[in-house]
Parts: C-alpha cells; structure tokens; sequence
C-alpha cells in the first residue's frame, strides 16, 4: 500500500498549503486535524505557556485574523489574505499610520531575490513587520500608510501530536518531523504528508519496532518534546529519522548523526549507497532541522536526515517561492520508497550465524548445481559469500556490504537458510 | 637446497600429468605414492566412504578403466586414453547405444573455446557424460552411438597425506594442496610439486615452528581433513598458505584471509610488497579453493594464498589447454622462493626490545663511523631507525614496514645488535 | 612582548656566532653566559668527565687556543682564525712537519661544494684534522707543510644550562635546544635565540604549565639530561618541542613523535595546518636533532619539531655557509610566533561541556539574532556548530578541527559560553 502515493500525498499537502502556521497557534492545530484523519490514533497534545522546557520557556500562543498595509487611498499595498508570508512570522499587533519612513523599518525584502516574498520570524522578541517582494517594496511611494496587524499574543499552549504504533519489540523507531511555517510546500509540507502516509503503512502491518511518529513545531516544539520524553526514548531509540524537504524531485542528500556510525546512519547509508546510489552527501555541520535537538550532547540518539533537495541548499529555499510547483507526486514517493526501504532494512537487519563448520553442501539441498567446475552464476557466488561472513559477528548490514550486495536482496536468500536449518539467529 | 629446483618440480608435474584423479580412487594414490618417495615420511590415509565430516558424507569411491563414444563403424570419436578429461569426472557406468539426440544431452563443450575440451564434474549426483571441444562436438553426425563408460562408484574411501615435520616450537605453520584432477598442469599439479619441495626443504633443515603438510582432494578432502584435526589446527596454527596454480610465470596473486590482517597475511604481504612488489591482490570474495574451509566462521585458520596467475583468471583454466606447456621451471622456482621466503620471515620474525635508554653508542661498537657530521649513510640511518622502533611491541615485519625495509634485509642487523647485547628478544 | 623581537633575536644571533662550540669546553660557557643575560634564572651546570649516562660516557673535555697549516714561507694556508671550521671539531693536538702526502689524509673537503668550508667532527675517537674548500684545497703545493692544533683533551665537564619557569600546575611543557656547533647560524645559533625570547615571554607572564627550558649539546647533552632528570619528565611532561633550524624564512616544516598523536604533535599540527597552512610534513624517519634522544623507546616523551627549513635539507647545513645570511628577523619572528600559538593553544586547551540538554536559547542572551529565518551568518554558525561537539569527550583542538576552525580563534566564544554559564570545564 506504500506504493503509488504520490498523488495522495500531494493532494494533502495542497490542503494544507493555505494554513497560517506558526510555531503556537490554530493554523498548528487546524494542520494536525487534517493529519488526524489519515492517522486516527494520533494524539494531540497542548503545553502551556510559561512550560520551562531545558533551557526555553514555551512563549505566549499567537493567532492572526488580519494583517494588511493601506495606503492614503484605502489600496491595499500588503496584505496578509493574499499571501500569509507577508506577515512577520508572530508579530505583535498594530493599528496606525506611519510614515514611509518608519514603516520602512518593518519591511523585510531580499534584493536577491527581487519577485520572492521572503519567511522571516520573530518569536522570542516583539516586533511587528511586513514581508514583501523586492519588487513591490520598490514600488512603495513616500507617503503615510495605515499599519493593520491584528493579532493575539496571549497565554495559551503549543500544540504537538504523536503516535505509538506498537510493535514486537518495546525498542523504538523514531520519525520526526514539523508543523509550524507559513504556507511554503517543500520546506513545511512534505515532511508531515510523507510522514502521515509512513504512519499509515506502519499501522497497516505487523512491526517489529515499536514506532514512535513526533509531529511537533521545529526547534522549541522538539527541545518540549524530549524534555517530556528523554528518559525513554534513550532507552529504547534504536535509530530515528527527521522528515523535512522530501517532496522535490532534483535530488536525494543525506545528513549524518553528530558523531556518525549509529544504527540510524548505517541504515540510510546503505539504502542510499545501494539503491538511490547518486546522492549529496552533506556533514553534521550542514544540519538545520532537529537533529540539531535529537543529537545534542547528553540527547545523542541515533538520528538521521534523508532528505530530498535540502534546505538551504534550493533557491526557492524559505520564501514564496517554495510553492506547490516545488514538490511533486514523483519528489514525494521517492522520499517515501527510501524511507520505508530503511524501515524494511531495520526490521529484518539481524545477526545470524551458519550452523556447520567449513561450508555446508548446498547441493544436496537444491541450493546449487551439482554440475561442478563449469561455471559458477553469481546467485551462487552470492550464497557462497553470504554464508562466508555469516559468522555470528556482522550484522546483515554489514554482511551485505562486505560482498557488494543491497541488503534487501539477501532476505530471500536469508530465508532459505533458515528453512534448511543452515543458519540461525544470534541473541 | 631450494634454489634451482625449478626443473625437478616441472619433471615431477610431468611424471603425474597423465593419472586420471578425482577426488576419490586409484588416480590419488597413484600420486600420493609418488610424491612419498620425495617425502618418505608422508603418511598416507583413507576415510570410509559413508564417514560423516561435518555437513559432508563421503561418496562412494570412483574408479575408471575405459570410456569412448563410438560411431556405427566402429571409429572412437571420443577416446579417453586420448585424454582423461573427455570422461565427466564421477560419470556412473554406461554401456549402450543411444541416438545423436540422447548422446548430445550428454556433452560437454565450450562454444567461447572451441578447441578445448572442458573439465566437468557431477560428483554428488548421478550422471554420465562426456567432455569435448566444440569443434569436435560440431563434426558429430546424428548417427546411433555407442557409449561405454567403464567405471566403478562403490563403497571405498577418500584417500589423503599430511607430514608433520616437528620444529622447536609445537606452534604450526600449515601448508596445504590438493590432488582431485586429471591431467591439467597449473589448476592442479604445481600445487602438489611446489608442496614437495617446500617439505623437502623443511625437512633438510632445523626449524622454529612445526610444519603440517597437507595434501587433499580439493573441498571434500579439506572438511574431511579438518573435522579429524580442528582442534589441535585451531590451537596451533600460526600461519596458513594454500598452494594452488603456483606453476605459470605471468603474475604474482595474493588471496587474503576472511577478515584479513592476520600473521599470515602480513607475512605474505609483506613478502609481495616488499620483494615482489607488483602483483595482483584479490579480495576473499575471490577466494575458490580451500582457504573457503580454512577460513570458514569457526574454523577461522590464519590462512592465506599466494598463486601465479589465479585459478578462473586466466584463459586455460578448466580446460585440456592448462596442459604442461602453462607451466614452467620459472614459474614454479618464483612460487618456491616467495613461499620460502615467507616461511624464513615467519621463522626469524620476533618482537626485540632495546635494551638502552636513549640511542646507544654505535661508534664505539665499531657500528657506526666515528667521524661525525659529514654523511650519514643509509646502512646507519637503517641502523638508527631500527633501533628507534625497537620498543618491545612491534615485531620485526611491522618495524620493518615503518621504516621501509624489505624485512629479510634487516636480519643480519638484528644479529650484530643482538651480539653487541644491545636488543633483546621479549616473551 | 613576543611581538616584533625578530631583530634582538638576529643581534644576539650575531654577538654568538664567533663562539667556538663544541660538545664541551669554553665555548658552550660563553654561550650561556650570554644567553643568561636575557633569563637570570637559567642555571648553568657541569657534569664531570666519565659521568656515565645510559649507555654513553662524558668525555675529556676540549678546548682550543689556535690552529693553522703553514707552508714552508710561513705562509697560514689554513687558519682557524679566520673561521672556526677550519678545525675538525675535538681535534687532538698536534705540531709537526709533514709531507703534502701526509696532510692530505687529514683534510676534509666538499667537491660537491667547492666553495664551503665543511663542518666535521671527531668526538669519540682521536684524530687531528682540517677542513678546507675544495677550491682551497685544490691550491695547496705538493711540499710539506707545519700543522699546528693547538688544543686540549683533558679531563673536565660537560656544560649545560636549564631553567624551570613554574606555573599553576606542576605538569610540564619541554623547550628544548643545542649549543654545540661553531660558528653557523640556522643550525646552531636560531634554536637558542628563539628559545631564549620564548623563556623571556614565559618568565613575564602567569603560566598554566611549568616550563622546563634545555640548552645542552645535541645529542651528548640530551642523553646525559634525561639521565638525570628521566623519572620527572616522563610524569609530568605533557608536550615537547625541539627548537633546531628555526631561523631562515624560507619554509615551515614539521616532525612528528616516533609513534605519533601526542598533544604535542595535535598542538602542532593544528598550529601548522590551520593558521601556517603550508608546510613540509617529515616523518619521524627524517628526524635528526634531539627527539632522537627525547622520542628514544622507554623515553617516549610527547615530543616534536616544527623547524623553518629543516636541517639537512638546506644547500648551506653543516658548512661555512650556514651563515648570518641564511637566518633572518623574518624568519626567527616567525619560529617564534608558531611556538607562542602552540604554547597558547596548550594553555587554554580543555575540555567543556554543555550545561544543558537540546541547544541553549542564544537569543535571549543577545549570543544571536532574534530575528529569524533570514539568514545564519558564520560566527552564529560556529557558535552552534561549537555547542553541538562540546560534549564533555572532546578538547578544545578536537572540537576547532571537527568544525573547520583555527582553535585559538575559538577562545572568545568560549569565554563568553562560560561567562553565561552554558558550558563547564570538564575534569
């Protein structure tokens, strides 16, 4: 059912496009309903404002109903209902006329980037502001203009929502991924639509993991997660994977743990080496999601970003530009293939160890012609060297890239093994 | 003793050339015997056909005295006594007449070498056949034939040698080869030739470590061998080398160990590195004769190869062609010497300690000019660097390698120092 | 103070260059005599003829008045007057005629430098001799010649200086360097010129470390030193430098200890890599100076050397030509400027650890912009980038090289992250 999802996945994203985001707020809650309905047993949470959450404080909750730039004429030059970036991301309210000149200073363009209205936030400092093309802002006489921003910055709570699908085993898989920009498509909206249909594929089998889905506005919404769930999820994390800019088509990239070398890295590795084969390869130090939380020293769980074009590095990169032309139903079922290809390498990644001393005589058991000294195929060759360095050390992982093989082609060899009673499973 | 034997090793390939072996019969003994009266203490041994060797049981032992295919006047046009490999090694017993269409389900050829007759065996399975060129296939009429083939496959045994040449030391050094072939030079007979005399050798002279001399049918004969003696190899064996295609004199090839890095690896590097210097270096995934049963999870013997040109690597292999025009004195004498040379690094190998602090005074002890600063020869600077790696953790292969010298080049050096009571041996 | 003391190390240079050194004698005293002018704690010391020290011997100590050839008009053809070469260095006295023939034995000449006087000694064993240019040489008639060498080998001391500069703590950093050589620059006088400034900057300021500064005679000197002094140094040792060869402008070269990986060696390369970024890397093999002694098995100080252009590897090593005109302020300026950052990043190299879990809010401690999205410039960057590694494993080298960063640029971050009780020293 994981496959030919694409349309779907970007049929959701297209209904939550319109939503006006923020890290607090109804356009987080609005969003989490929408995901809701494809995974029902999603649990929606609320913190408090003044919540101390390790070093942060959850801030007061924003809402907007209006937010516009009126010049003497009654025109309209900015407005929030055209485009919801062009309000500064938790601005405070205001109601006046002000002069070119001071609106001036609340006005945020980038003049490299002249027809793109620019994402800008201030959270954690009052300010109010406009976010405008270049283009426009250049067009702006110097007059007085009304300053509408009719917004609520009040006490509330930010909202977050997980999922538990359980598994076998009490270990757990962590996918994480966020809520809380504007309307922009592959740096908002790709991460939670493929998400949302990695849970509904969890939910519809029998797991070995236990899954841990974390939907959560980025930064402060990951520091209050784990502030709420650290203890058990370093206990039991056996690889995570943060799901943010996978719905474009133009390439895959790959952001390693903060030490490398974890499950979760060896995983992707291998998925990426083996199958997607031509990919960016980026360091810790180009991280910017959250693993810049679930890998923080004294955090350190085992996580990764298999990402498509990653942000930062696409011009359309956190402005208006990053519309719904940017993702794609193709963009959106690789990222999801790769991710249920890891999840698939994780469940069946094992230790197992061959039952005989010297190697065992396949073809009285079918697995091998009994013509000898002619040729040798490399399905037998493969055999040969799969039970070589099955010796109760290396993992399937690593078996498989000792002898130059994508790790999901050996389970069916895997299998046969186990049914002849020539391998068996350690620990 | 072992320089020049390079023509009494290619006279004793000759001598053995025209015996029909397999893995089992009368072909092996009739080679066994000769080789024992270069080794008169070679022991020679006979497991039960029925005898369980791990995953194995021995077959039923094959003889042959005749096999032709005969057209209907009467002409052989496949002879046996012209050459033992137009008979499938194993083949059961036939005597009938049978159409063109049944007789052809029954050949063997290589249509890519249409002059070579190919080898092929059915040891584990019930077949009869016959091997011949593809030219020779193609002037077949579709005329009635007669096929005899006048074998036995009863209840006999597999036969075996080892020699066990006590050293100083009980630690063992393990040479093995095979003898299962019929007449082909480089892919079966350089083996048991170098072998021979390498145990000549060995037996001339007083030696640190205990040889075990190894002589198998090929795979059966390497797990039989093994499920009688792995305790006492797995206890004892320092080093391991397998002899195989050692005869030709186009190349020098080296076989790791499974994981690599043990004694026998790094003698046998540093024997090719240093000495040979070009040559090819294969991975254990093309490993093909018995450092699969050596180095099997388990057994796990610190065992490598060092061939000529390689088994599957060169176009005569498995074929009538890899006939005694292959090989060559040369190219047998270059297999000895790497070997001996290997075995003089493993006997001389130690781990020293100087016995000073600070440099010692080499001056003085007539090691060294007395007359300073002008030059500093490279015979002193060896000197001095040997000196300063001589710290009681590295033995002298790894000093060796650190200072870049090929390591029998340093033993007279050792003796002066330890003469001059300036290093000593540790543990 | 380090700053601009290129041209008083070139003046002291200069006032030590006639001096004629040797391993023991006058010469090394006035030599020290000197250098105690600029650092009034040095402490000059004797060790008596026949000491021994490891496997080494004081010898009698040398001294010299006058020595020349003249021909038989009275004509000096080989005047130790005019430079202190013309001697082999410890010659035994002499005062005879003798034949052309006869004096030839005796002379030592360059033909591959007809220009230089050679540098040549004979320490250890009794010989007299002269050394000339081979254009000089070539000059002198077939008719006899007087030779005077007017020295003595008698019983006395050998002369070495060191000074303890005590700090916080009583772990050590070793400066060590020779006065041993006649009258050459680069290698003889750089090393004891630049190691006295580092003393003078050292003495003047409040250290982390104590300092043990050496000036012995290479080799002899060195030896005796750790013969004394060995128990001491091995415990509290945790980096050394050898300064030899550290006054040209020509190159900055480094030698790594015998096994490599020391702080001493991570100091100096990150010093080398990061800041001079060009360098010659030698090998231990290409060591020559004291880290001979220093590095020796069962020494195994943490000891390295970071020269300009390295001995040995310059036209004018060892001869007349190592002259005033080789070592320049420049030069020295920039020898001791390396070996102050290295002392730097010694002393303020540590390991910290943040003091909260996920990352610190930076915002509300004005360590970052509040207003976000924008952009992230790079001291933000290297900000989060050093938090994310400061995780109570890693040291300030590790945390600047795994993040791309010169380490000493890193040490105003790290006060302010103190100074806001977001990170701890850790042991």
């Amino acid at each position: 059912m994981e496959n030919n999802c694409g349309h779907q996945m970007y049929e959701l994203i297209k209904e939550l496009f319109p939503f006006c985001r923020s890290i607090t707020g109804n356009g987080v809650r609005k969003t989490l309903a929408v995901i809701k309905k494809f995974l029902p047993g999603l649990t929606i949470h609320e913190i408090p404002t003044g919540t101390e959450c390790f070093d942060w404080t959850i801030p007061n909750e924003w809402n907007i109903k209006d937010a516009y730039v009126e010049d003497e004429n009654g025109r309209r030059v900015i407005d929030f209902n055209k485009d919801n970036l062009h309000v500064l991301n938790y601005s405070i309210p205001v109601n006046k006329t002000v002069s070119f000149e001071e609106l001036d200073q609340h006005l945020y363009s980038r003049p490299d980037m002249p027809d793109a209205i620019p994402y800008v936030t201030s959270y954690y400092s009052p300010r109010w502001g406009f976010c405008l093309s270049h283009n426009e802002r250049e067009k702006l006489g110097k007059v007085n203009y009304r300053v509408v921003i009719d917004t609520t910055l009040e006490p509330g709570s930010l909202t977050y929502a997980d999922l538990i699908i359980p598994g076998e085993q009490k270990e757990e898989v962590l996918l994480s991924t966020y809520v809380c920009h504007p309307s922009m498509a592959n740096n908002e909206l790709s991460g939670p639509a493929v998400t949302t249909f990695l849970g509904k594929w969890l939910s519809s089998q029998k797991n070995r993991y236990t899954y841990r889905i974390v939907i959560v506005p980025e930064m402060i919404g990951a520091i209050a997660y784990l502030s709420k769930h650290l203890a058990t999820m370093k206990e039991r994390t056996v690889a995570g994977f943060q799901l943010t800019c996978v719905g474009d088509n133009r390439a895959y990239s790959f952001v390693p743990s903060r030490k490398g070398g974890t499950l979760a890295d060896r995983v992707a590795k291998h998925e990426l080496d083996y199958r997607i084969k031509e990919y960016i390869k980026y360091s810790f130090l180009d991280r910017g999601s959250d693993e810049r939380q679930y890998c923080s020293p004294g955090v350190d769980l085992p996580f990764v970003s298999i990402t498509r074009t990653k942000y930062g590095k696409y011009r359309e990169y956190h402005t208006s530009l990053d519309n719904l032309s940017v993702v794609s139903p193709d963009g959106l079922q690789g990222a999801l293939d790769v991710h249920c290809n890891c999840i698939r390498i994780l469940e069946n990644n094992a230790i197992y160890k061959v039952t005989t001393l010297c190697e065992p005589q396949l073809g009285k058991r079918g697995l091998r012609s009994t013509i000898g000294a002619l040729d040798f195929p490399m399905q037998a060759r493969q055999l040969s060297n799969f039970i070589a360095y099955c010796d109760g050390t290396m993992d399937l992982i690593s078996i498989a890239e000792t002898i130059g093989v994508y790790v999901l082609d050996l389970l069916p060899l895997v299998s046969q093994l186990r049914e002849e009673g020539l391998i068996g499973k350690v620990g």
